[in-house]
């Protein structure tokens, strides 16, 4: 077990001027290097790896403090605070991981590990494969939710975690969350699971799969070997990321915020009578998929939405999803958001149905917010005060120093 | 004005054999050119073109029984009967328009009318050009739903209709519909438009931008001047294609016709842990999108997903659609369905809402049906029941023979 000043990422004194109250403030990006193998699901053994994650507050002597921060899709290691690679690169969910926010860093030693087969910094396709010294591409093996939860557990284990007090994520990380709770009942106290799904619709399934076949029919994607071709199928993977980004917004979210403006109009606002940028919302979606294709790997938007597609605790219980999550031990939060059509509050509910079945402790919220899928990552007040009251009654069960947990009684 | 016997679509003696009842039977497409230069909304002017029409039925003496019927992105003028050229091919909204069909061809002369621009059979982006002997290409200009109705009203001269019984369409053929009440009012006696709306929602924008990046930056689009390097852009097509194939489908309708059924699974219902055709909805989808990618043409896409856009009759009266509908004359039916999730009941009940703030007659329906948008080419009970009466009060203000009129008090 390492020393607890060592995973913990301690604003620096030149730093500290411009943190923003209530920030974890800069914190730097920690590499655990794993030599023993990983079995997969896939019958795929990973010989060794390494993840990149972020850990924010103390972790107390009893190591009963932990909280693990799951991540989405396209987010990462950074869940909260000051990049100290990148000054402008706040976490993803700064807003709900800090001193005094909903997650209390005073009270809780909080974890994010960037998902194996991403591509911040954890092993994926684009690093190098030790036995042939060239990048893994189309022969990184293809992952499952429940090999992220397995390779979790080794960063837990290293560091003396044995249970976590809470367990996390939104859309694909409540599904790491659920798959925590499932696998490893006895690790994890408290499940949240926010804006997710026991499993995807055959429409989640389809969009995903449009989106795979833009990258993959992109010559550049060059059966996923691109690396060694020196280029990326960045059309590619810019049109998954703009069919996705209309997913996570509600249609109600996009008439408030584009409507049908257009963009830069001819003479007393008429068309321009072509294909170039016309209305603001193909101006937006253009530059979210352009701008997704610079930073992100396509072989792991590949992975990542396969492992959506597979996720299904109930898939070895005969689609009885209430037999699937009996085994959890933990104490639920299920949260969803009335606008999100990617994962809908019946799926929550279906979630929620089957733990009151089982007679598992839930409590569950659908939180009436017009941001759709993406509210889960916005600070919206009902939802945040949900969480923060949720989390109070975890810290209630810690052994945390007195002065830590005093401000999480104050409101910042 | 045409001999009436050559245009009506009469089955050959031969083909009859394999009429189902109720059908127009063999149908043949007929060419109407055009040598009046058309102006477009664009400013351009088409100098000449060609239009391909199908008609059913027989024109009563004071051609008052004529029915236009719009078609939508994909679709085509064969709306009824066996196509002479391939007995495979039956009308798309066969089931709607025939003998003894919600729009009786005993009674009504019914006419398909394939858009400008489209690609089956009137000039469009893969004709040949007359100025330069080489298909238009990105040169053909960009078309909108008011530049079709000029067009199409140029049909109804031809034929000698002044004013329709009906126009009528689901989807982009009920904004047609829409506009000619508008823009001709003294020459559309009813006007049906089903499962339609005022304007694009900045979400349904949103997915025709996508799948338009598809198609543009595939790089056998060429500029759109792929015909002259003997290809086409058929994998962003296919991707275009199953994108709107998605939203066609209510998302219960594909969890019913799919689910998450595995298509060929491994030993033991076990996955195969890559990136082929794992579910049956995977295969659905590549399926059209590869079936669509060998028929349609590409510049034509871009062109009718950029007219569904560009459609707003509210533009021109600062966003007031009841002031921009104010003109027409026409009795209106309005259809929508509650799983459209394109162009939710919502946007009909604008519609209805202008029309009543108007004081002008209007019928509204909402039709309980689970197939989403791609319900208005279905043949549910209610939705035609409506369809059947609401065309019989029409047949009863024409000057149909008897003979013709009975055979529409018949249910076949």
């Amino acid at each position: 077990m390492p020393n607890s000043s060592s995973i913990q990422g301690a604003p620096s004194a030149q730093a500290s001027a411009k943190i923003p109250l209530g920030s974890v403030g800069v914190v730097h990006t920690q590499f655990l290097h794993f030599d023993e193998p990983l079995p997969l699901a896939s019958g795929h053994t990973l010989s060794s790896y390494d993840l990149a994650i972020e850990t924010y507050g103390t972790l107390n002597a009893d190591a009963s403090n932990a909280v693990l921060i799951c991540h989405a899709l396209n987010a990462s290691h950074h869940v909260a605070g000051i990049s100290a690679e990148n000054p402008d690169d706040i976490g993803w969910w700064d807003n709900m991981v800090g001193p005094g926010k909903p997650v209390d860093t005073n009270v809780f030693f909080v974890i994010g590990v960037n998902n194996l087969g991403s591509c911040f910094g954890s092993t994926g396709p684009a690093s190098i494969r030790p036995e042939t010294g060239k990048p893994w591409g189309a022969a990184f093996p293809v992952l499952t939710v429940e090999d992220w939860v397995s390779a979790q557990a080794r960063v837990a284990d290293r560091l003396g975690i044995k249970r976590f007090a809470a367990v996390m994520g939104g859309s694909l990380g409540g599904m790491q969350a659920l798959s925590w709770a499932i696998t490893l009942p006895e690790r994890v106290a408290h499940c949240v699971v926010v804006a997710s799904t026991p499993r995807l619709s055959a429409q989640n399934i389809g969009f995903n799969e449009v989106a795979r076949r833009a990258i993959i029919t992109d010559p550049e994607f060059h059966g996923g070997d691109y690396y060694a071709h020196n280029t990326v199928p960045r059309h590619g993977l810019s049109v998954a990321r703009m069919i996705g980004h209309i997913t996570y917004l509600s249609d109600d979210d996009m008439a408030e915020k584009f409507g049908r403006t257009q963009r830069e109009p001819a003479a007393n606002g008429a068309y321009h009578y072509g294909y170039g940028v016309e209305f603001e919302v193909e101006s937006y979606l253009r530059y979210q998929g352009e701008k997704f294709s610079k930073y992100f790997d396509a072989n792991t938007y590949l992975l990542i939405t396969r492992a959506l597609d597979y996720f299904d605790p109930a898939k070895k219980t005969g689609g009885d999803f209430a037999r699937a999550i009996a085994p959890a031990q933990a104490d639920f939060l299920l949260v969803s958001f009335t606008t999100d059509w990617r994962f809908p509050p019946e799926r929550s509910r279906e979630i929620v149905q089957a733990l009151l079945k089982n007679g598992q402790p839930a409590t569950y919220a659908e939180i009436d917010a017009p941001h759709g899928h993406d509210a889960f990552l916005l600070d919206d007040a009902r939802y945040h005060s949900l969480m923060r009251a949720y989390f109070l009654r975890i810290a209630a069960t810690l052994d945390v120093p007195q002065a830590l947990r005093a401000s999480s009684e104050v409101r910042p």
